[in-house]
């Protein structure tokens, strides 16, 4: 238990925890409604508020474009909270349902977590993300922003308070913890307060978090993906989905990292990587791989790979190839490199499809499809919290589903337990 | 990532994990019945085992009692792996299905886990449990049991592994650790290797094992349920409800440790008390409570209560007695106390059992059933792994499903995002 400076700021959240439970759908959607008009009508304060922020910053520092809020970004950030105001909730699903022999009805049915934290790096627009799907799932949230974006959270919250404020709700289901290193310490002690915690940013950030916290993490970020083109490929396929899932956004976690190639289709290999070549892809690849691609690709552009290119996140303008004798060997340097986020096979063969569909441990699993779908958007849950890259409670893109849990109901007529 | 010792070990299940993961539902069956034969045909081997176990044990120790095995228990142990053996799998089973606007097909269906790891203590029945729960859902497993019961858990496991090898099945699918503490710190920290972590013991190991893990956990275990009689409570329900909770078994998570009454039915409490008499149940109640009980119940097992009888899981026939005003503070002392794992109403108005079913915030809430319900066989579940603690991934009784998670499968021709 946490005893901390914080504790009654824990507390005051997990109190009123019990009352964000119980609002109505009405009530939640009308508070994100009015939220998003608020965020319309105050951007001159979000912006002045963000500008001191970003005034602390480098404009070269690449954190800079991630922490910058302009009119454009806030009238987006309106339209998502529009959005999730009208998306249908979770809440009281009822999972399954049975009359026990006993007689008594016993129910499983979806609740909300209680109290969900999230700590976040530079993007202030997480903030109402967090929010949003937090309350739209009956959760009290705390918010653990980065320092960097200290003025603009606090400008972020006190919008949020005002509107709570306006329709009576206590102020406390939403709290943003100082920015302190020893703020981030407390909240990961602070179980019996919180329900789960979400780290987003980078790898070293979720690292500390999983390494230090005591209470249930849900981790999200990095992905060493791999396209596997299979013996039965189709180049045109192949090279379209292999450009996209490289350079559709290097920066995000569905991204290509590895190609993986059939030995028996390396004379395809120049034409599946040629698409890369107009955007700059630096490509290192293994000794076969590296002898097709040899005068058939820009050779500023090619370099024989190491041992340190593969089971490597690149986010940028890189991929390595590797090339295999067989569909099982494929498997293995996915089983043994991946991240457990998206692997796709390129193939006509339907046994070999299935195969890799069923063998790859991994969140998603393609045929014929690039891995940049992996997005909550794309996959239809309306919005997402974050890419879960665990296997605990949420796999992959998780959207409003993943920040409930649930409980069993029992209902009797004094039924008790003979043996 | 783990360096220590035991890292060869943790490989070699990880591998062996790909391979259990695509064991049919009819080869796993056969292994259990296989294994539920062994179990009966080697009695003399385990019993002598165990034996060796027990000799270096005190059969005064709590822990005898666990630690032993007898022809009888192994008997029983036979039947639970016939029973599992003719479960139905939850793999494979597709929980959600649509084709996108793109045209790509989008599944979500249930997968093992990979590598489950136990914790526990001195059971050696629990070996078992693991084992075949784990297989049946496609899982390999690590057995971590406590040092008593060494030479039992290594009988055991040798067992299994005799007959995985008669199916030609990699005996890794199955580990037995040292039985060291050093093999416990390794295994907390064998992130990338283990998937998820289930102690099962004590409070002190199930603490132990949250505050030092680096890989997802499970906690099982502790109870303080509270039962509130209600101000339209039924006395003859409340009677018969409140002793059952108390007095089937002293020694589980379910039983009731805090009977909650509203003031205005104080008069029914030594009613309601009466048929723990007999049990020698001592009671621990609060001043109103005390005056109503005194001379209606043995004075012998009647106490003023301090605040240190509240938010006790007492494992004992003992029980603490707190009388409210309102159930609105039935709720507030629930909050407050209550470890989250089964409360109870009972009360004839269903306004009331609505409202307190809805707001108590645990993993099983009843009206008008004992609480001694909670529990996978109970609920249906066909076997259990333990009952969940905590609110991320499952809650309350877990079954077989608990042991899997799933992974998105997309299926499509050549989709490629546009942006």
């Amino acid at each position: 238990m946490c005893t901390g400076k914080l504790q009654e700021v824990f507390q005051a959240v997990r109190d009123a925890s019990r009352f964000v439970a119980l609002l109505s759908e009405e009530v939640k959607a009308n508070i994100l409604k009015d939220l998003a008009e608020a965020v319309l009508e105050q951007t001159p304060f979000l912006l002045e508020e963000n500008r001191k922020d970003l005034e602390k910053m480098s404009s070269d520092d690449p954190k800079y474009d991630r922490l910058r809020l302009t009119e454009s970004r806030l009238k987006d950030i309106s339209l998502d909270l529009q959005h999730v105001a009208h998306l249908s909730s979770p809440l009281g699903t009822v999972i399954s349902e049975e009359i026990r022999p006993n007689g008594m009805l016993l129910k499983r049915v979806r609740v909300p977590f209680g109290v969900v934290a999230v700590i976040y790096e530079a993007r202030p627009n997480v903030s109402f993300d967090v929010f949003s799907l937090c309350l739209k799932t009956g959760n009290a949230c705390i918010l653990k922003g980065g320092h960097e974006a200290e003025l603009s959270n606090k400008a972020i919250v006190t919008l949020i308070k005002n509107v709570l404020l306006k329709h009576g709700i206590p102020g406390q289901i939403v709290e943003l913890l100082p920015s302190s290193r020893e703020a981030t310490t407390e909240l990961l002690h602070a179980d019996g307060y919180v329900d789960l915690l979400i780290p987003r940013g980078s790898g070293r950030l979720i690292r500390y978090v999983r390494e230090n916290s005591k209470i249930p993490v849900i981790e999200t970020g990095a992905g060493v993906c791999h396209t596997y083109f299979d013996s039965d490929g189709d180049v045109k396929k192949g090279a379209a989905i292999v450009c996209n899932a490289k350079t559709r956004r290097v920066s995000v976690c569905n991204a290509l990292d590895c190609l993986i190639i059939h030995r028996d289709r390396l004379k395809d290999l120049p034409e599946i990587c040629s698409p890369l070549e107009h955007y700059g892809v630096k490509i290192y690849a293994d000794e076969r791989a590296y002898a097709e691609l040899e005068g058939n690709y820009p050779q500023a552009l090619l370099q024989l790979a190491d041992a340190e290119c593969f089971g490597v996140e690149f986010l940028d303008y890189k991929m390595s190839v590797r090339t295999v004798d067989s569909l099982e060997e494929a498997l293995q340097h996915i089983a043994k490199y991946g991240s457990k986020h998206s692997e796709c096979i390129v193939t006509e063969n339907e046994e070999h499809a299935e195969c890799f569909l069923q063998s790859v441990d991994a969140a998603c699993v393609y045929s014929n499809v690039s891995t940049a779908f992996t997005d909550g958007g794309q996959f239809g849950l309306g919005a997402e919290i974050g890419i879960s890259t665990q296997k605990l409670h949420a796999r992959g893109p998780m959207g409003l589903e993943a920040l409930t849990t649930y409980k069993w109901v029992i209902r009797g007529n004094g039924q008790i337990r003979e043996r």
